[in-house]
């Protein structure tokens, strides 16, 4: 599977934390739109990263990491991404919260990868 | 299932990002831990709520929110939750990312309720 993590430089920057409730049985056209998603904030200027999680009870996280708060404004503009916005209120969702913060500290830490056999 | 939502003051207020891969299979102590800290964390000084969520793979995210960066400070110094986060290296954990984010803006969002029954 892809490597989840975010790789993102030194702080500050910001993230923005989406934490949402999914409608029961309601995927219609929702992975789709999810992948497009993806793929039009990578191609924003500003964007860093972003993880995502999401339980078998259907309650996701998604944290994505931007340069600036500009960064963020542009992509909330962005008429792709305030349509699915919206459709996402309409059909996908019952409840969501978003955070916009400032990221000050950041740690990363990976297990020590098991020595190699010698040859 | 209870709210998986967290029900934070106006901000500003302070977010802890965790995102981790769980190791494959290592279950052993981990529920019991997590619902022991779960339970610490509501008692410390400045706690505010979290969110969490991890999928069939093992990622997950939680988002812990706090009063200030000095409450933080001191749940990351409360010593049971120091060893948990010793263990969580040992043997719960591949990799994790940490962040600590000044929290600047939020919105929540609910879709209106069905409407009720005239009587």
């Amino acid at each position: 599977m892809p490597c989840p993590f975010a790789s993102t430089p030194a702080p500050p920057y910001y993230a923005v934390i989406f934490a949402a409730q999914r409608r029961a049985g309601a995927d219609a056209g929702y992975a789709q739109t999810a992948g497009r998603m993806a793929q039009l904030a990578t191609a924003q200027p500003g964007y860093l990263g972003v993880v995502s999680s999401r339980d078998a009870d259907g309650f996701g996280i998604t944290v994505s990491y931007w340069r600036d708060a500009e960064s963020i404004r542009a992509w909330r503009e962005q008429i792709e991404h305030a349509r699915a916005r919206a459709r996402g209120r309409e059909c996908w969702y019952t409840h969501y919260q978003l955070r916009v913060a400032r990221v000050e500290r950041a740690y990363d830490w990976a297990a020590a990868a098991p020595p190699e056999d010698l040859p």
